[in-house]
């Protein structure tokens, strides 16, 4: 029944892989997490997945290696025209390839934005709860959080609460940082949400950065909703950040790209982007390339339908958990379960699903306000093992059922 | 006679390589230098080399292929291990792996030095003629370059003259960059010369950065320096830049290392690079790893004695034309042939190697004060590509002989 056999790209996600001292953190690290050594434990944390490399990513990476060409190189003109063939075929909006700047993965390019766009002591705007490391990047290079918690509308999705954040702002707010999708849960912010989160970044004299690399993650039925095309009037003051990493799997090889549609914010930009000399590495370059293809959207087609698949797995085990609730998802891999509802503490939420169910998750606190009581759950893997988790999460709570 | 068939690690530098088309920037992106495409000019100007990967090279980068997990990754501390292992067998000196950086190739090491250890408008002091990229580095930081011009001594050498530099100084000093061996030229700085730069940086408050990148390519007969061991006094106020990039003829994958002994530098050091989240990639961790090794320096030993026998190819076609003298090179594979005896002008230089010998070389003038009359020849390439650069430029000067 797990059985995607018969995928439109013939790709096999069910296919069973060695993870463990493959190098993948999420495996490799998992003990840091838990720790002990535990070879049972499912490591559901950090956002890879296990999934074989898509075949035109395989080929493009063995061409690399039989050309032996490691020295400087051409060809990241030719990976931008594919980075806008790919938003144009994708997701609708085409960017202007001169607008792109490789960066080495977005968490560079989130660093490179706060040191260009704002000065230590100013705030970055978030939602949480929000990937962690969006906090974590802002702190490290000296500047303030100001969160802005997300509510849970009545459907169980997240809202934004943009009325709520107005009388926060104390002026020295410089930048919005937005995940699109959300991170975590796969919120997809709509039309016009993303208007008004443009909006109120014209009111106050911010700019929007966009982190979109869930976007060719979402779930059938729902569209990505590019800033490129939701806030065409806010381009001006947007930077839109993209990449390969999620969609592929390839953050290891740390190229992303950063479009800065304003020529102005460009100029800006590049002063420690050249002054750094960012520039992209070969295996990169060439497996981007090789992803953004006819080939690659089909196997992200059924990678999606797959990953839509295990999130209804894991949404019928927490269904089962008096008090559990996972959100919704409408894309990426990284799904949100929250506990309140059982009325336990964080700590024993944790020691339940870390030491019961033997499952190393993504705690909740590190996502900020609003994350006190959930978990993010990474379902990139194989459905049997989405399933384990559900059974192993529905004997960790049966005291509740 | 061009054989190094017999090599001890058995690796055939003379064997014929497809270039042109392959991505190699000084094969694919020469027309742009030369002004017209020339199918039969002989690219010698951007460093990297023409030979086949080394064998250990290749098998790494094949596991790394057939493992295919391309995404975050551990292992970076294992590089460290090996970085430390090889500048310790390779140079004598064992720096600690906690000292270690990594960082985006050695021209993103050298921009975050720039930007930690001084501000907008303070001065790099640079010996010239030097890397032209130096003094495009520290420009594009929005510092000041400070020339210091090498003297040729009466052995024809580079030599400092610190005591010409001193009364040029400002305050506003905060850096000395220097190339160790040298580039162009490949001269090694002595003991007694790193000796006097770290004692006038100690004198003057400077941080000396001391980028190493062509330290395994030194010619046989000679040893690699390293700032490690030649001012151990001096190395609470030394980084220190090195990287299998040159020596492998990687750069394009993009990895180098910064070593900062002193805990204070590296925390500096640490701010931007936390915050700019640099970490390395996945294959240039691999390869880099690979490289330093027992296998790799077996390479490398076959390798200097290639080039030094190239060296000494080009050399002799020089001594040919009256006027023109070639460096004697104690390291790296960038010859430096100095015109100023000819009598010509920059340009009529130019003319002639461009036009007449169809060789696209490095042009002196961007090597700063004391390169306008010279040239930057790379011989890192087969031998009969060398001698067939001697025999044009033999002919392109030949009204001379």
């Amino acid at each position: 029944m797990d059985g995607m056999a018969g995928t439109a790209s013939g790709f096999d996600f069910d296919a069973p892989r060695a993870m463990r001292g493959s190098g993948s953190s999420k495996w490799d690290l998992a003990h840091l997490m838990l720790g002990r050594d535990d070879p049972d434990a499912l490591p559901m944390w950090i956002a890879q997945m296990d999934f074989a490399p898509a075949p035109c990513l395989v080929r493009a990476a063995e061409a690399e290696v039989a050309r032996g060409q490691w020295g400087y190189f051409t060809g990241i003109e030719a990976m931008f025209d594919r980075v806008a063939w790919w938003c144009d075929t994708r997701w609708g909006w085409r960017p202007d390839p001169a607008a792109m700047r490789a960066t080495h993965g977005l968490g560079n390019a989130i660093g490179l934005c706060i040191q260009t766009y704002s000065d230590p002591g100013d705030r970055v705007i978030i939602f949480t709860p929000v990937y962690h490391e969006f906090t974590q990047k802002v702190r490290r290079n000296g500047r303030e959080v100001l969160e802005s918690p997300l509510r849970v509308g009545p459907d169980g999705r997240f809202e934004l609460d943009l009325d709520g954040l107005e009388p926060k702002l104390n002026g020295r707010e410089r930048i919005m940082l937005i995940s699109q999708p959300h991170n975590p849960a796969g919120r997809i912010w709509t039309e016009a949400e993303m208007t008004a989160m443009g909006d109120f970044c014209a009111r106050h004299g911010l700019i929007l950065v966009s982190d979109e690399i869930h976007a060719d993650l979402v779930h059938p039925g729902f569209a990505h909703v590019p800033a490129g095309t939701a806030v065409p009037q806010h381009l001006d003051r947007t930077v839109i950040l993209t990449a390969a990493s999620k969609t592929f799997d390839t953050a290891g090889l740390r190229v992303g790209t950063t479009i800065l549609p304003d020529a102005g914010l460009r100029a800006r930009f590049d002063v420690l982007h050249r002054g750094l000399d960012i520039q992209p590495n070969r295996m990169g370059v060439a497996l981007t390339a090789a992803a953004y293809s006819p080939e690659g959207g089909a196997w992200v087609d059924d990678l999606r339908v797959y990953i839509a698949g295990n999130a209804a797995v894991l949404a019928e085990a927490v269904a089962a958990i008096p008090g559990a609730a996972m959100m919704p998802m409408e894309g990426t891999y990284l799904a949100w379960v929250e506990f309140a509802g059982t009325g336990m503490t964080t700590a024993e939420i944790a020691r339940r699903v870390q030491d019961g169910a033997r499952i190393v998750a993504s705690p909740g606190p590190a996502f900020g306000t609003g994350g006190e009581t959930g978990l993010r759950f990474n379902i990139g893997t194989r459905r049997a093992n989405v399933a384990e988790a559900g059974a192993r999460l529905r004997a960790a709570f049966a005291d509740l059922q």
